[in-house]
């Protein structure tokens, strides 16, 4: 099995941003452990990051025909992006929406995700750990349909 | 570390109950399997289901002097009971959210959750996995508080 | 056949409650007109009442294997209780929804139901004749599906 | 007594129009079962049918003097016509509103009618049963009131 | 000068429909009122009564071009009616809104008006005095324009 | 009889201020053409402005045991002044609302007004020809109660 | 193939009302245009202009006996007629959704059209050439279906 | 004369529960101090707290035979409980809702009370004081009425 | 300790005004009885009514310096000044906010208070007991505080 | 006469997307048929698709010098980029919004289009012929203008 | 040139109230710097402080005929005075709105300006600064338009 | 002190786009415009603009280490984007929201700034002017901070 991990805008600053909301852990760190996790449960795991909506899109579209399915933290293109939601969709694979924070305990704004309706399932609030039940997740669904 | 999971109304119907939504995995199947886990993760689960929210906050209330937190899938009282939610934050123990089916996805009156935005984490639309993803991000949750 | 009635909260107090909302008939005298009318079109009907969601749920729940069909006056859980929504939705039976009152003549908080767009039909207003036009609705509902 | 049924817009189209959604039976079979069911509750029943909002306002204007009451299923002119709402107010007998179909799980335009907090009562989505228990219900409320 | 007065629905019911709403006068007394206060401005006045849109909507284009301006009690159609507005703004001329009642102090759906964002003035709450307000009112702007 | 007119805030600019809106009439011409009406009509006119809305409700106050009405121009403040709306109200007196402009036609904020649905009757559009209808509107008012 | 187009309120007055809006084309001229595109494309071409919502569906019910679509340009009645929606849906022929100017840079009732959701095809903006793209969407509808 | 007190759901918790926002006094003190009100102003007083909604209507279905109003604090059944209110207005005795915390300052979800409106008087904010108010009013009403 | 009791708009006409929502109480008594209840609660008692938010505002400003608090009844303010909100909270004082009338009860608009959020506690609904009731809680808060 | 065709993200996916919502065509076949059209109608066609708003706000800037219109399918961006509705009103040049599906029967958000109001026309619903209509309207708009 | 500085209610506490959102600067000490920034412009600046909505207004159109454009801090009432809108607008001048603190991260309440949209400019969120800013502004339009 | 101005789509148009609304002003004289102020407070001006909400995220993450504040005028992003503002808050630097135009007077969707609310000061409405006294204010707020 192999699973592609997106990240959305703004994630390349984790461990500086906000670290009250987000924590200290680092991009670099996280997908270190999703790559040990992975190992642990025979997937191979590759990773994206972009802060352009456009280029996630891209990479969405040329991973499909190489990957089982995503794990993804849209950032803030969660609650904005349709780009993203139809794109999702429209490679027909399944995806986990993750996100570090509790996105319920913050501002409005980040209450509606585009994401979650399409999804095969979702996770939040954990911090990093999000990204490792994500993954599980991720491979339950994949192994449910395969 | 000792964890209570509390099953909201209706979740005793699982496995009969519109398995195009809920599957047809029962919850005694789920209780099974929560306590492998339990068991793989040196956790002691115990577990309580009613259909009534009084009955639900009088467990909480009790359960919460010899328990760590709680995996919650508070069912249809999800999205009409404030008595849960105060309840849980009164209690002061972290708790998980989870959810069999992707509320997401399905009517709009489903998509407010008063326990989201006090939860801990939140995990759902993975079928049973949810509980056992939960259980997952609970754990980590106790011991990075602990 | 078999017929269930379902009365929720506070309707014990019917005859004695708002008389110019609800009318001088009591519950009992309700019961009486139902099972007369039953006798005539050959269906036995039983009867729960409860001021608790829970135990409405239960009764739901088990009354379920030996019914075929509800009438089901929710009372104010007409409004706010999704829990007995999900219930009657996963048992499976046909019900209909029935109010003595003109509920859409009242406050604005009693216009949504969240049992109507379940229900197999609905009836209200026309007092304890609601009941009986409900029950002859159910029993062409199940002869229709039967 | 003696009780005219309206029909609003597109009831002539009954048993051709979406099947899935209104049946199979056609107006003229409704038709008849009201009038014999007329016949056994000993009430004369006449109709009309109409796709104009002003000629179905001309007609209760006209009936009002003749009959004890109106069985109205407005069609899609209940969730438009204050028009038809205040005709039926204005002559001052007691009407009942039918539907068909569920109109509750339907789209969301049709949840608002202008018809029901004015009507001595409400029945919907009993299919052609409808018009019947709604007579009864008419014949009820005229015996209570006279 | 020339001034059409524009009855809609159920106007006819005048004098007879909910007194404590509209009054006892009936529409004859007020089409006497109104043409005794024509002579007494030196105004022609010709009136119209329909409860069908598409008859006012016929009269008003036909009668643009034979009067100055029109006097429209639009009646229930006023809250409903983009057609109506649509008529009296295409012919180009000036008309007056009117209504008996005070519809500011009635059920919210009576609070929108297509009407009074387009006409030349708005006379209610004054009973049959309204129409004779509205009347004055019109031949000032007629006067004004002209 | 006798009557006092009330002129709210910013209506002593009237002919100064935006004359595209309120007309070129200045609040003098406006005063004398009332009490030419008031002559007429055998009405004794008084009137006040102010720009404080504390002013105009101590106007009405004490003016209220001397008037049998008010014809009121609230300005702006019959869009956010619940005070002036109780006042009125408080002194238990008819009162006409009146406008120059069609406030209909104008920014969504001047929709609501605090005074209609508590006035005997309400002139809006007519520029200072609403001030002359409301008078004679409210003669006619106080004549009928009288 | 034989098509009819269908014109709702007001459209007579095309050419005189509002050009700055409608522009000056007559409702000749584009019927003219129509059929001139109809021999082009070997379509028979009949239309239906009224007033009234009720003629319109009198005609909807009886052409579609005789016809393969319409192209419907509903007017006013486009924003409030679901009465015009569900006979167009329950006659099941495809129609195409025209207006001449953008609704959509309007007023804001301008934007619900009841139509849309339904149609298999919508086109405007474009003034007369509206009805044509129109025409010619339908014909490549029915073409596909046929 | 003799008072009931109801404390909702979540109040056994008092004390121990988000101190910060209810204060470090206990369900037992509020009691005792109620307790020695009522002996100053010779009124008796009894009291019932659950977390079960039905148990509480249940209680006020029984206690309203034995005493003259109630003292209730629905907790978190106030924002959601429509049974409760009825319950309240059944048994026809006025009634006093009270909270310790301030309501209008907490989440938006708690700013509606279905209480409020069917309320002799409301008092929150003042902490435990708020009961010892809310004994006061209720026995001045009481009194009045009597 | 010093109190000021705060009388927004209207409040002079307390007796005469609406009766039926305010009683017969005029404010001279709720004064006097005011000072005896301060009396009784050694507390100095001075009071201030205008019907003017200026005035009050600076009367607020100005009795800071010699008051421990304030009870406001900001009549028909409390719902639309947030001047006199943030006037209240510049002083920081505590101050108890009070009605005479039930405001739940009423018309919408008198649902939202500006001060209730920021108010040391809020007493509604027992008529002039409310003054008192509002003195008394103001009493234990400065007590509290103090 | 030359013209633009902007494809914005996700319609690389076209044949292989949703083709129960999309249909079967992929994007290079809708392009043959337009230059088809093109050549027919005399007019150059250029076209332009990317994922990223950036990059079609890139090519809208610097086609504007070089073309007379623009045939514009945003996809999802039509409903979420203001800044693509800016650059099209900035370079000022008529352009036709199109899609191939029909919007307004699909999600709500996909109602709202930033698009529409400042289009010259707008077609949608009828699959790749939405473009070749588009086409033909823009042609009609720009020689209209010319 | 010469400008007029207007501060609404409750400015005058100034550098007491609420210091952590307004800072510790006092009016008089802004007044100071403003004539600094005066001197320094070649402009005049007289200033003007009221708790007052209609002594705002008074001072306003008195002022008018002086001065060349306003710098306006209305405190609270830029979120509730349509009246103070009305006469800024009536004066015909230019106006800067300015404000102490960020009022876009305040209170929802405090996100309506009933000024913005018709001011020349706005600036907020800088303290002290605002003003100075503000003045620099209204001196730039003020040239440009002379 | 180093600043960087960030300009976001659309803004390479100015001088030609829309100069009604925006001037005749082009990006390059507003850069040499901020580059003689910068000069005049000893300030470094930097400047970037993309159309690309990617582009302008990269920019700002990179610039972040080098520079102690921004001026930012997001353009249409301002009201769509809150990966900027994630990102404007992720660097943890002051920053000033301009605009050229005042927004509060345009469209509706232009109301909502995702960036206001973080933003150290605000200033909209001057034209390029805004500009300018944007990086007065950030120079002052730098200053207070540093």
């Amino acid at each position: 099995m192999r699973v592609a991990v997106v990240h959305g805008p703004n994630l390349r600053l984790l461990g500086r941003r906000e670290p009250e909301v987000y924590g200290h852990t680092t991009l670099e760190e996280i997908e270190h452990r999703l790559h040990a996790l992975g190992r642990e449960l025979s997937v191979e795991v590759e990773s994206f990051q972009s802060n352009s909506e456009g280029a996630l899109i891209d990479f969405v579209e040329s991973a499909a025909s190489r990957v089982d399915g995503f794990v993804v933290n849209g950032g803030a293109l969660t609650h904005t992006s349709i780009a993203l939601r139809d794109c999702l969709v429209g490679v027909d694979l399944p995806f986990v929406e993750v996100h570090l924070s509790n996105t319920a305990a913050r501002e409005r704004f980040r209450r509606r995700s585009y994401l979650s309706s399409v999804a095969g399932g979702v996770v939040y609030g954990f911090g990093p750990q999000s990204y490792l039940l994500g993954l599980r997740g991720l491979v339950a669904l994949v192994e449910k349909n395969g």
